[in-house]
């Protein structure tokens, strides 16, 4: 293929290191200036490549690029839109196509989870179809571990890493308490569908009685009475009961927790989220003293305390894109293959990406205690290389130094606007 | 004097290094065993005292004692329990003393913020005009940052790092969201009647247009018109706006915000807290999308990200405390100097008890700017040393080793039971 230009764009929710494999992607393509020419970047994800909003990478100096590595967050935007069917909206392929056409752009590059994949797959099929190849490679991005075929999804790694910590953490503080003040300590975290994120908190636990002593997982119907039996009996034989629930717990007819009524002062419903519900459900029971805390953006955001494996696999899999793309792979997407556990060991695969397209993993069975309130050693033994090693990025004056990018937009060269 | 024990005890609300002092205590007294023989710590603070209840922190080895210096929590428990007036209870002071004859205890350090200050210097006179002599020192602690006379608290410097890390890292992951998803992001943060912690995010503002866009203290009564034209005007500037509020924020009238008349599902008053309130609230007025944040216990357990200043400095503390006590002094607490800012230098100063039982140390008005929003230069020039340096715990398996103490209690040597 002569030298085309490349486009990049992150999509969905971002993570510690959805960065990382933007510059992965990044440095690599200018280490291959011969058959790339420009990176451009979406501005806010496939909204910049439909509205002809392209930033032009190339110029952001080196050391800029290389900080991306260490910065959390989407550093050229990222968006929530998900493009329709070929069928439906075709209008919105052929501008996509029409943009790259102007801009010469012969790579795809799209950094995203399930939906993601599911449009680099449908850009692939429908340049193949209007006759203006364009090589598309997917990047795995996503917090909640749910994307298939790959071991593991960049993001969750730091976001489980985050999770076992403030959780080991937090627990030396009620145990502390206990004796006049907090018993119970909930602490809510992400995961509408799938209990990897909650699941992650278990590796705080090294010996028995070690926090948390209840994990809820959206996979297992919430059993009020069960719970609040197994809360008194931690209580009784440790003083203290640690929590930690998965934003997407539900009633076994299906209904969110935190959907269950909660009003606020206006009369409006759902006010908070599933953890002061559930601290005071057993407040209600039982009379126990607790705390809450819903950890939300920071726990996605938290740069800081990132995965070092995490940050690693999230650059890897960028570079490992780029690789493709010039191998002139197409419809793929990079994964990471396990070797082995002990010591583990990893190594970049590949999957087509019409079989990662709208797939969603969920946690194996044998990954939950059969009371459905712990992580097996199975899922230990998975979830346990994913947090190891620390990443810190520079700090300066107590605080971490993130890339702020200069983000020029590149020269509009069509006349038609395109309303999102 | 002749050799005699030590009495050491945490009180109140723990935080990342109040096991610093701890080990600054320890260490110093096993330096000095021609004057200190044992110090017992009072499982579960001051209770411990009251009950008889000694750990004899002689059975741990060096190195975990070492240890305390980078564990949370409070590692021999600590207690909301405020002593009464000696007139009131003069039985639970005999008792103290009582307890300290018996275990041959002539030193009394106690680790806490005001209340636990003047129960220091409470002991110290009751033991006085009993005729059993004791020396007391107290050794400053708290997230709040409110004790008189000393120019910080320890405690308060790493919820400072945490806030300010948090703020910025969270600010990233919204910035690249706004497009097209969240374009409000509130964090709840600790701080019932003084703004310190809230105005430490602050520090994450290094240029025009970084967030918190707005800080919301407890010593700024609430206005919401004012506050939601803010936030608008915020939004209409960088397409997302930052919201740090203190839980303690009130209405003019004095009412706190999360007290505003929120019911659950079971007709209960107040489930969530202030962050989710004012994400409504906003919601409300303009639709906007939103995601918000308590952060409660993470923040002051968040010993990964701790302040290197606040760690030396709560070190630093517990040993004068030691060598306070050997130098005769009594009724007296070492106390944070600061000398200089640019460089920043501090040493040991030294506040007596009665000064400082009881006295709440607010944020000065200078500190907060005109519109109530933000913090000025005077506050940043305050704030910005007491995060600098970072102090990370040991890591194995990707997650930090904290010490886990054996905490032998010391046979007891009363007939005399105690009822708390």
């Amino acid at each position: 293929m002569a030298k085309k230009n490349a486009f990049y764009a992150q999509s969905g929710g971002v993570t510690a290191v959805i960065n990382a494999s933007a510059c992965g992607v990044i440095e690599t393509a200018r280490q291959h200036k011969n058959k790339i020419g420009k990176v451009y970047a979406g501005r806010n994800g496939i909204i910049g490549a439909l509205t002809e909003d392209l930033i032009d990478t190339s110029k952001e100096t080196a050391k800029n690029i290389a900080a991306l590595r260490h910065t959390p967050g989407g550093a050229f935007g990222s968006c929530r839109y998900k493009l329709k069917g070929i069928e439906e909206n075709r209008a919105q392929y052929e501008r996509l196509i029409d943009v790259f056409k102007a801009h010469d752009i012969g790579y795809f590059f799209y950094n995203g989870g399930g939906d993601s994949q599911d449009t680099s797959h449908k850009v692939s099929q429908i340049a193949d179809e209007l006759g203006y190849p364009i090589t598309c490679v997917g990047i795995p991005k996503t917090v909640d571990n749910d994307l298939p075929i790959t071991d593991n999804c960049p993001g969750f790694g730091s976001v489980a890493k985050y999770v076992a910590v403030s959780t080991r953490e937090a627990a030396y503080d009620v145990a502390s308490m206990s004796k006049t003040s907090t018993k119970v300590f909930v602490m809510e975290v992400m995961g509408r569908h799938a209990g990897w994120i909650a699941a992650s908190s278990g590796l705080a636990v090294e010996q028995e009685g070690d926090a948390p002593h209840i994990i809820l997982f959206p996979e297992i119907a919430f059993d009020k009475d069960k719970f609040l039996k197994k809360v008194n009996n931690t209580i009784k034989k440790y003083d203290y009961c640690v929590i930690v629930v998965s934003e997407g717990v539900r009633y076994k007819d299906g209904r969110f927790l935190s959907d269950s009524g909660t009003t606020d002062a206006f009369g409006h419903a759902q006010l908070g989220g599933v953890a002061p519900l559930l601290a005071n459900m057993i407040k209600d029971e039982s009379g126990h003293k607790f705390h809450w805390a819903v950890a939300d953006y920071l726990q996605r955001s938290a740069r800081h305390i990132a995965s070092k494996t995490d940050v690693e696999q999230a650059y890897a899999l960028g570079k490992a894109a780029v690789e493709m793309a010039l191998k002139g792979k197409n419809a793929v997407m990079p994964t990471i293959v396990r070797k082995s556990n002990k010591p583990y060991r990893w190594k970049i695969g590949e999957a087509a990406l019409a079989d990662v397209a709208n797939v969603e993993k969920m946690m194996p069975k044998n990954f939950i205690t059969r009371d459905g309130f712990g992580i097996t050693d199975s899922c230990r033994e998975y979830l346990a290389p994913l947090i190891k090693g620390e990443d810190y990025p520079p700090f300066k004056n107590g605080l971490p130094q993130y890339a702020r990018m200069k983000n020029i937009a590149v020269k509009k060269k069509l006349k038609a606007k395109f309303d999102i």
